[in-house]
């Protein structure tokens, strides 16, 4: 055992003798699988997020296009499940994921199509860029799937999708795969090849029970749920909060985020925490000509232009922003937004989605605001 | 000191030495303030809760006409502050109280009259069985008094009410003022002399920022508040969410209490919990005939009659229900309700509050259902 | 109905007419237990809390004798289960209430014997001044009670009490009493005539299982309770936390509350939260010389001095402190303590328990340091 | 667009002009970064955990040799930062990681060597298999290493170490190393070259603030902190704890986990929740002859065996235990452990963590007992 008393004196760290016997010390280690962390430190503990995922943009005008061509070669059904065509981050190559936390998909379903019943632990929703026609069935209740709507699809619940129209629906698909896959929490489960419930009805019984504001069911009071209950957030709600935010705004009342900038967060009314317990899920409009603060955060983000048009600053990277475009915002990237300010496109609509509440129940997540 | 050598043998305690010896030790007591648990246990600590409160019951026909007649009588103004007259329970004689917890009220504001500003530690709701044309403003912000709907004053917000119609308006207050009187709690500071916002909207500023269901406004998220910040839960909203739970039950779905019996819970959209801290606030619906299990529970409330007709039992004994009748169930009360069955009034409509969230918080809450 | 257009002009309220009216509206009033809050909106809603106790002190050189002169006389048994005899504020007159929530009483146990099981809704502690030989029972685990200890018996736990030794044993009871009462909430049950289990163990098992710092047993983890596991804080371990605070202070680290003044809370090891859901629990101690900061609380509170003595000054009175001795501070009574500075008692440990808890869950609680 | 109209008609897949339409479409999703769910679900969300870690176990006679050759070949400093060897999960090649989210390692810390401070958002710990002479100084407080200790250095704490002593020490650290770096929250900072207090008291100042049972400072009462502030949890009161659970048992009394089975979960003090935001630490003892029940859990773990002797059976895999091996657990692994019983290591201590707060807070966790 070495000692004080038996340690070795000033050595040589150059001398060929030791730089031998460090080569033997790394082999041993190796043939045990021990790794050194003074070999690897500044890599396994960088001074800040070093994401391998980038910011990168993807437009809808690609995107649609491929989705549609693959209606006609691939049907939908049981095994592969869905026409789900996931948008993978050019910095992660190998793996289907937007970020490291977060997949993000185009799906399409043709018209009449049924996509089967399964479920599984990740926690899934949709956002409805445009159309309508197709009902997702979750649980047994059919939700209705039309422009703007965000949809969810809370973890071990069974959800199949039909298409009960003459036209094909495409819309963007949220989950935490990679999450669920990197900290190795996957099930999953095949439930009846065709959805359970064919009713086509206006409201989900979701909506029905907890679409009240403020109102919560007597029956289901004092239990609060991991998620959401509420399956449907519809777009004419979301669309009047943002409005309000900016008319309070005008009128010299709190409301907005930051100047011209609107943004409501769906949350689960039995907690007022996020609708789903990995995802976070929000909407942002900026008044015309508005550029929000640079900021940064901890939790990585997708982006999808419901409507308008602009520009995103990514790491100083200006890119501009059209209808349905996707964007990524890695972890700890210099993010802004500016919305068009033109008799076009006035304004600029954003749905977003991030890691946020994993990396707040973590106590991780941190944010900067720079001006 | 007595030790056990020492002790005293067998006493012969109803000698008139002891009982003179007992006499003095009491008179002993007395004078500094001691009381003996076991003169008192079985007042101080009863096997189940002996309410002083009694089951009781006010008709709405006689309530209103002695608000209305008070109008021509006495003014409203700074120090009277409210034309509020309160419901005492004939158990809790000197208190004007409905329950040891709870206060009830007839409030009632003449044409263009105006109730002054002011805050207080107290909770405080408004429910309005008819009438309207009363704007309440609640930390400057106007929010409107119609028909069916339940509006909140949270403790320490600034209210005053005006009457900007040319008819009367009367509703019921609910406060915890004997609550906060027992336990020494209250604060109170005035406010300017008439509302300082004039303004009559549609919709009040909380129910543009946090009506939407599911919806919450970023710039206030992740912050939960101990009572709700949307300060009207309007009946329309309400009647739907009563209306959807009895067709789902027709559906063989879930969502009713019991059978033929709805209830929606008014809720703080931040936490999911009570609207107010120390106040349920609920509006229940029976189906016409329908009759509630018989249950107690050691929560005491207050129920007013919004539509319809029926009865309502209360430790064996039926009172009739009519239109604005408002009832008190005290602690522990056997209790049932039972809907009309008729052409003329088919159902019943019920609002209730009571003060079971405090109950709950401090784990003393006791419910038993008896069939 | 009255209406703006048939509203009464100009009224003279000073005319016998109008007195008259006024007289019989009141009159009706009464008749149907209505009470107009323009009457007594003050006494209801006061500026600040007026309590009715008052500040008060018991000198333990006069509560002591007095029970121990009750043991000679009244046998400990079934039905007074108790030798405990209340403190009764001087301005609750009628009622045996410290405070309008709190309850404290001597409680006395002669040589031998044994006080009856049984369990109530109410939580209790008891706090020991001196002596030992007594074991507290608490749902059939025998706890130890000795100098310094606080021990609990929260809501619904069978307890009884035994005294093996050959000396009289006497403590301070602290209960939630007057609360429970207030709001109907007592459940009383009787238990086995004498304590279930008589052995005398050194430590509970409720202290192996619980008294490690920091440990919980992995059967019993992951699932809160609303009051604490840990049935006995034992002396040796708040005496020791005290003198690190001072010691800390000394060394310029952070710890002590004021200057010279330490403190410790007696929590709940599931939550960190207070030991019981209603009563809050704590031990101080300042050193020799030093004057806490005046400050006001809503919360009502009773002290008992352990150990030292001093000066309490309750809304500008001083009171000297000692040994033993029991005061009470009432809501939003101006506070502060001086620890005597001399050779013979230098220093001040104080035992204090208080309403607090009940009010931070209310959000009611509110407090103010002066300087 | 595709229309139910105009849809192809039934297609032959498996025709060379179908598979060249599908072969283009593959290579336009590639170009731009897409990649179909239907040919990667299976690998994306498989049925249940399928961890590509692997049960693996390192023995404590080959691990602690060539940490101790090692220190007389590198020395610890700036930059490296720590003389500490990661174990490598064999499953997990490129990545010396225990397992997804989990960072194992031994670190080794030479007579009067000093390693220097720095801070990070990754949580540590330290557990002692055998030794003493080191104090870890965390965020200024001298923490002594001792046989038994767990010590904790959560996220963004400064922490150094310093050896005293004249001999070397070696102990487990564990971290979530892993979990940060796939989330990319890492943030690291230098701070000073030595450690800031070089005091070598026997006990921290967070234990003699925070080390009482149940007994919480009064000014830090009320204010959760997402992590221990005890960073101590000493051998004593652990191995006291585990020592009373079996003790219970052979009473009759409730407190192990299973028969012959104690185990101990270290926790917060001001929750009542794992000492650590994202790692479980717990301590395990099995009376000799033991075998565990057997289970599977979706969160993964890794052991150290602390003394006693018995086997670890993994997927059905038998291996022996010898005083200080490392194992490791993969999520959805059955396992079970057997408790030699034998007169020279009778009985079974382990030392475990595991990711599961993380998994319990995104509602993820899922185990299931066989047997």
């Amino acid at each position: 055992m070495t000692t004080l008393e038996n340690r070795p004196g000033p050595v040589d760290f150059d001398s060929p003798e030791h730089q031998g016997k460090l080569a033997e010390l790394y082999r041993d280690f190796d043939a045990v699988g021990m790794t050194p962390l003074w070999r690897t430190r500044e890599g396994l503990m960088p001074h800040h997020p070093e994401p391998r995922a980038v910011p990168h943009l993807w437009r809808w005008s690609q995107l649609y296009p491929l989705a549609a061509r693959s209606a006609d070669l691939v049907p939908v059904g049981r095994g592969g499940e869905r026409r789900a065509i996931g948008l993978g981050n050019p910095g992660l190559p190998g793996d289907p994921y937007a970020t490291p936390t977060l997949w993000a998909a185009i799906q399409y379903l043709a018209p009449r199509e049924n996509a089967p019943e399964h479920r599984h632990s990740q926690s899934a929703f949709r956002f409805v860029l445009e159309g309508e026609g197709v009902w997702t069935v979750v649980d047994g209740d059919p939700v209705a799937m039309r422009r703007g709507d965000l949809l969810l699809t809370p973890g071990w619940h069974f959800h199949g999708h039909q298409n009960v129209s003459d036209t094909p629906m495409a819309w963007l698909d949220g989950l935490d795969i990679p999450l669920v896959a990197a900290t190795d929490q996957g099930f999953f489960e095949f439930g009846p090849d065709e959805v359970r419930d064919k009713a086509t009805p206006d409201r989900s019984r979701s909506e029905r029970l907890w679409g009240g504001p403020g109102l919560t069911p007597v029956s289901a009071a004092g239990r609060p749920r991991p998620s959401s209950p509420l399956m449907a957030y519809r777009w004419a709600h979301t669309d009047a909060a943002l409005a309000a935010q900016l008319e309070l705004e005008a009128e010299g009342q709190p409301g907005v985020v930051e100047p011209g900038h609107a943004a409501v967060r769906f949350t689960n009314p039995t907690t007022g925490g996020d609708a789903l317990t990995t995802i976070r899920t929000e909407m942002h409009r900026l008044r015309g000509g508005t550029r929000t603060r640079r900021s940064r955060t901890s939790a990585s983000s997708v982006w999808q232009v419901f409507s308008g048009g602009g520009t995103v600053t990514m790491d100083g990277l200006d890119r501009t922003l059209e209808h349905g475009d996707v964007f990524v915002v890695p972890a700890w990237t210099e993010f802004s937004l500016q919305a068009a300010d033109g008799s076009a496109t006035d304004g600029l609509d954003l749905f977003a989605f991030s890691d946020a509440p994993v990396l707040e129940k973590l106590s991780l997540l941190r944010t900067e605001v720079s001006n």
